[in-house]
C-alpha cells in the first residue's frame, strides 16, 4: 500500500484551468476532486446525488432557484440532488467537491463548461 | 431548504471531548463527521467500507501493520477497508472524517472506546 499523505495545496499546484475537476482520492465508489472556480458556472442539477462543496481558500457562492449558500474558507455545503444551482466565484476560488465516481460537473445540463474527463492528478 | 454554510471551526468549538465523533453533515448515506484525537486509538478495521481522515488543525499518524502515513493540516488519507489500522496523535488533532452512516469508530474491535452514539452538531 502507498502510505503516502494527499496533500491538497501540492494538488491544487498541479492545474490553473477553471470549472475542471481533478481527482485526488476514491473512497468507495465516491471521489474526492479538486476544483478552481472563477466567474459563473451553468445552472444544472444532479439527478442522482448530492454533492459536496468545501472551500479550501477563497470564496464562492451557490446560488439556488430560491435562496443563496455564501461559502469561505473552511466551510461546506452539501447541495442535494435534484436541486438546480449555480456556482459563481468573483475571484478564484479552490474546492473540494465529494461526490459519486462518474458524476459530470454540469450534470444534466449538457453545455461547453462540461468536464470532458476526470482525471487523476 | 436551509442555506447556511457549515463552518468547521464553529463546529469544532462545540465539543472537547477527544475519540468522539460528531455528525456535521450528511451526502447520501454518507456522513461527514469532526473528532479530535489525542494520544492513542485502538487498533481497529471496517470490514465493509473505506474512510477518509482529513486533518484540519494539528498532526496525527495513522499506524498500519506494515507501515506509517504522517498526516498534518491540509493533509487527508483513504484507509482501505479490512486494512487494520490505529491512529495517533501527540498532540491534540482536530480531524474530519467522511464515511458511511452507521460507521462505527472502532470497527469490529468491541473496546471501552466505541462511541455511544454518533450525534449531530
Amino acid at each position: 500500500m502507498d502510505y503516502a499523505a494527499i496533500n491538497l495545496q501540492q494538488k491544487l499546484a498541479k492545474f490553473s484551468d477553471h470549472w475542471s475537476p481533478k481527482i485526488i482520492a476514491q473512497m468507495n465508489d465516491y471521489h474526492f476532486k479538486l476544483v478552481k472556480f472563477k466567474g459563473d458556472f451553468v445552472w444544472h442539477s444532479h439527478e442522482d446525488t448530492d454533492e459536496v462543496f468545501m472551500v479550501i481558500d477563497g470564496e464562492m457562492s451557490i446560488d439556488f432557484r430560491d435562496g443563496k449558500v455564501e461559502l469561505k474558507s473552511g466551510e461546506m455545503f452539501v447541495v442535494p440532488k435534484r436541486a438546480e444551482h449555480k456556482p459563481f466565484a468573483e475571484r478564484e476560488c479552490k474546492i473540494m467537491l465529494v461526490e459519486p465516481a462518474g458524476t459530470v460537473n454540469t450534470g444534466g445540463a449538457g453545455d461547453k463548461m462540461t468536464a470532458k474527463d476526470n482525471i487523476w492528478i
